[in-house]
């Protein structure tokens, strides 16, 4: 945790943006994988952390402006916990350490709710993702699972401090991408022939389990990389393959790292996937170059996209202008992901408040195939954290698609595309700090340039 | 999976025990750690497994006994989620691969159990572990969350299927077992002074994570083995520690194994180690000793405690009679846990169906300390799949509490109690199958005996 006056100060900055009404914080609970007490590692909300920063199961909050309230509600141990889960500290005394001096017995929520409710207070919560917190709201409100109305003041509210990093966050984001450029770095040493991708991912996960950090979102370590949405892991790596790592560890206090690599199989790129894996490192350094404070982000998305479509233009994948193929979203048959996502507390930064808020300040996305899929899109200011991780794939399914369409013909040669279907993907990616001049890249350095790359996979 | 005729036969079998009526099973869908689509690695509900055999998020299957029909409930993939996810079998292939040729939209569960509960057809469905369960029983049968009345007969068809295991499941229940064996060997090869207990961690999960195998329940990794349910690994490892793990890996189709070790921190335990763990070598080995078909295992639990107060009394801990001191109670002292439990999809199996039904043929447990987290008391039976782990720990907490209470004075001496309130916990687990004679061994050996453990460090 951080000192409670960071998380007293987080809240008065909250209170006088929402101004009235009743905040509610749902924590998280265990989650049972196959019975009840057979759980999956406990993550706490991350808008629970950022304001209250206790990391522990079976909590609620609430913050009541209209009277000035601030209270903890969940449950002291038994004596029977404590011989079972040895001794802790009290709820009382962790909830203090965050500046919270009211601490009430966990069911009396609901009593304390039903009666704001009675005085008509508004009683603001934010999005659910969980069925547990359905049900608590139902339990609680007698809200029926499906017809929830977050409040949008308290998203934006949220969204307006989140979104930039104090120092201390910063610093927690560069341990967790340091730990995470070491996973990359154990994958270059692993990666050869003849083992499968569940032992890659098993040397990536271990470099960030010694840390005692969990991941931040499900490995994908896969020689199919154009299979964009992908946790198999049960492939034998042969000659000739790439296999793309995207994977990132999660510091103990809940901050992500998030990056992505591509390695050969063999000691060297082929010369076929040097010349498709050099237009990605082009386009994300220019994407890189272009960081600073006032540039939209869907500037950079499209400069990006652009340079992919020179790229492929010089191969024979694509023709016509590159920029207009860009603004017709031809350039979706390479990219039909963005370019980059807000990083913090969640690896897709607050993504269960609302790409919209969160990325496009509540402006409406691009319903275009391939732009609707990028999360960032506003103006970049000073303490924003983001990911940069152009991708260059091809998907046999959406070759077909198109050609059958006939769609961007102007643009893209399904001939040569054809010859290209068993390619698989690329994508590098990075984390980046928006500072008053630019950026900085957080954490250290994973080879980028192919020929970094094989001279990491020699070090293995 | 294994072939659509075993799962035929289960269900087969499952419609005869219950008799009538329309059977309910809920699959598991995806579960969002910190937002919706940042997700836990799946994991199917066992018994929909067991029965269908298919490991996919966002399912469900009704079995209409009234009307001899099996049907699943679940979506096709779009052509979007093609793209995204790859191609693969169709929902409808999947399904007949479980001998299922009825394949329905998700949405249409819903107006088939209304018509069914319009018609009085009796709906079975089991306990309920995960709120998604709640939301869809609230949300089809207008059942309130904690106001579910699972099928006692529906319980009892499961159990009485999945306790006995077939030749098939045992070659998988020994997959796991030989993994979990390797992830012990591969702590007793890492474990020394000076480094954290995650790194033992991080190493135990990679040798199972290679093999593409999950965890089948949280690693507990500590040098604080007395604290039972423990899963922090932040601690440091210091010379003269002891490092209790217990963990086990979980086969791609969903099997469990579940072992324990007690590895020292330097070279070779010391004598005041050594007294204590070959007190609990020995209980382990008496109790292997007695499984054989007939034998209540609420005998061997008793009987290995017997041991443990025996060696405890020649050590100074204990007095009076041992098996008096163990009908008593007064045994919890150093064993508050149970001996066993049965092992299969579940490594604690079938424990949300109830361990009433499960390890006791739905006879009632005792309600003693200790005696009370006996998972399972029943006569054995060839088939029975069950782990072997007899323990002693010296928990500070319970030694001042009993102290205070005056309890099993005249079983107990508190004074030498005292003194090892720093000496932590042991535990070696093992599993075994129960024969037409006696056991055997699952997977392969761990070192258990002192010198063996000791030996086996050398070679890390």
């Amino acid at each position: 945790m951080f000192a409670k006056e960071t998380y007293i100060a987080r809240r008065a900055k909250l209170k006088k943006s929402v101004g009235s009404g009743l905040l509610l914080f749902l924590g998280n609970d265990e989650s049972g994988m196959n019975y009840a007490d057979n759980t999956y590692h406990f993550r706490q909300d991350s808008t629970f952390l950022y304001f209250f920063g206790l990391p522990y199961a079976g909590l609620a909050a609430l913050i009541d402006i209209d009277n000035d309230k601030e209270i903890i509600f969940g449950d002291e141990l038994t004596i029977d916990d404590i011989v079972w889960m040895g001794i802790q500290p009290t709820l009382k005394e962790k909830s203090e350490a965050a500046g919270i001096y009211e601490v009430r017995p966990f069911k009396e929520i609901a009593t304390y709710l039903q009666q704001a409710q009675q005085k008509k207070q508004t009683i603001h919560y934010l999005p659910t993702y969980r069925a547990e917190h359905q049900v608590k709201l139902l339990q609680w409100l007698g809200i029926m699972p499906g017809t929830e109305k977050p409040s949008v003041p308290f998203i934006f509210g949220v969204v307006n401090q989140r979104n930039y990093k104090s120092a201390e966050e910063i610093a927690e984001i560069d341990k967790a991408c340091i730990v995470t450029a070491d996973m990359h770095l154990a994958a270059m040493h692993t990666v050869r022939p003849g083992i499968r991708e569940c032992e890659v991912a098993a040397a990536v996960q271990e470099a960030a389990a010694r840390h005692n950090y969990e991941l931040s979102f499900p490995i994908i370590a896969t020689v199919n990389g154009q299979t964009l949405h992908n946790h198999d892991h049960s492939h034998l790596i042969k000659p000739g393959d790439m296999l793309l790592l995207d994977a990132g560890a999660e510091t103990e206090m809940g901050y992500a790292g998030d990056m992505s690599s591509t390695i050969p199989a063999d000691a060297k790129f082929t010369q076929r996937q040097r010349d498709v894996y050099d237009i990605q490192v082009a386009a994300h350094e220019a994407a890189v170059a272009a960081l600073r404070p006032g540039v939209p982000f869907v500037d950079v998305y499209e400069l990006s996209c652009k340079v992919i479509m020179e790229g492929m233009k010089d191969l024979g994948f694509a023709k016509g202008d590159p920029m207009e193929a860009v603004k017709a979203g031809a350039h979706a048959m390479f990219m039909p992901c963005g370019l980059g996502h807000m990083m913090g507390l969640d690896v897709h930064d607050m993504e269960n408040l609302g790409e919209v808020y969160v990325g496009y300040n509540g402006k409406p996305k691009s319903t275009q195939f391939g732009r609707k899929s990028l999360r960032l899109g506003r103006e970049l200011e000073p303490g924003f954290v983001l990911t940069i991780e152009p991708g260059i794939y091809f998907i046999p399914e959406l070759i077909d698609l198109w050609r059958s369409e006939n769609k961007f013909t102007e643009f893209l040669n399904y001939d040569k595309l054809e010859t290209y279907k068993d390619f698989s993907g690329i994508r590098n990616e990075e984390d980046y700090l928006i500072t008053e001049t630019g950026a900085r890249l957080l954490g250290k350095k994973v080879p980028v340039h192919a020929e970094d790359v094989e001279a990491e996979k020699l070090k293995g």
